[in-house]
């Protein structure tokens, strides 16, 4: 078992959470990962390949995607930020972080994981979560991403977390959530499906910080009451392998 | 004053906020806003000028922004929305939601709002807010915009506000902080900067319906309590003005 030494703070002050064993290394990032992609040459596949976001990584913005024209590499006036602008019709590309959506389904004592069927962490545990899509609410992305990848009706209950990853441009948003009907199976994106009580959790074979944060949180907080709303930052403990998934802190940590 | 009939939820229910009077109509969203802008042409300027973002718009990315190559417009198999992929190279341009960070800034039972110097909404009233960069997490961004627009350096308290507007896809997210020094001065962004106490708050010239919802549920919180973390989507009442901050709902809303 993971040996985890946390330290919750109040809603008033920060507090860091960190664990003393590493997991093996993690490949290949597709949907969404904290795998600080960055490090690695692209031929490693670690970045992310469905989108091809490489965040913050501005020199990679050639071509404007609105009138085809090359791109230049400059700070804007007013600006501190190198941007990429089009060197025909100025407009600037801007890149911002993305968000992640989730559910963590409670029922019966148990919560609901998934085995991923893709890369990257493929065979590994996670909560059903994936990229927020425009014209949706969190709320309503984490619904549909459960749907996908778990078959699960289900309704929210409450925000658990905000979970900010810097390095990659991502924020994670878990919510709360009940099966409506208890039903599930796994999606084209997971080999199974499962509940877990607490003390089954596998944390020794999840797929993401995010879900070790996550799911640490939320043990925590059901043994000494109930679930809070947990705001915090995963950043990578420095000297550490970029893929491993144990190798973070959890700072600037507050809940309500 | 604004008459607002505000039901708040629990943490296990929804509920709805609505107010009764509309606001005059507002014009000319640059950095961000909730005026719905691809109900209008893109002459009316109400699009983001400043990154040309038109949410969900995937027909409007023509070219492919790392190869040069023209787009086609289909949905990718295994996926349900259609998306620009590049017909050279087979890259898909995703489209995802932005996350807008701010401050809400206490200091001696008043907050501190900042009159707009910039359009859109120039000359109406603000939290210091604005979009999140890579790189740095929501606090930091919430952080650094309240130091860009108000000169002021802050501790951030607790999360205070989630609030999705999916019609334009932003989230806002908004934290409470205080002054780490009582001083403060409009910068670029702001022609003034200003205290306000709870009764003093002018709801009749906010900038966007997130302002007016997040100051509506920190009054709310003030008047029974503690402040709150808060869940909620805006959205849009059917038939009314774009432009009319007033004329929406929130729904969803849930608190911690």
């Amino acid at each position: 078992m993971l040996k985890a030494f946390v330290s919750l703070g109040c809603s008033c002050s920060y507090s860091s959470l960190f664990f003393t064993r590493h997991s093996q290394p993690r490949t290949h990032p597709r949907r969404f990962s904290i795998s600080f992609s960055h490090h690695y040459p692209p031929s490693s596949k670690l970045m992310d390949s469905s989108s091809d976001y490489s965040p913050g990584n501005v020199q990679s913005i050639k071509f404007c995607q609105w009138c085809g024209g090359t791109t230049k590499h400059e700070i804007p006036e007013g600006e501190e930020r190198l941007r990429a602008i089009c060197a025909s019709c100025g407009k600037i590309a801007y890149q911002n972080p993305k968000m992640v959506v989730g559910c963590l389904i409670e029922h019966d004592n148990k919560i609901l994981l998934c085995k991923r069927n893709i890369e990257p962490s493929f065979g590994l545990w996670t909560l059903p979560a994936g990229y927020l899509e425009i014209g949706e609410s969190a709320m309503e992305g984490a619904i549909r991403e459960t749907r996908e990848e778990a078959n699960a009706d289900v309704e929210v209950i409450s925000p658990f977390a905000q979970l900010d990853i810097p390095l990659i441009g991502q924020t994670y948003v878990i919510f709360l959530a009940r099966l409506k009907k208890p039903h599930f199976s796994p999606g084209p994106e997971s080999s199974e499906c499962q509940l877990f009580s607490l003390d089954e959790i596998p944390f020794d074979s999840l797929s993401f910080s995010s879900m070790v944060v996550t799911l640490s949180l939320y043990v925590e907080d059901m043994k000494t009451g109930k679930p809070k709303f947990h705001y915090g930052t995963i950043n990578k403990r420095p000297g550490t392998s970029p893929s491993d998934i144990l190798a973070y802190t959890l700072d600037h940590h507050m809940q309500s």
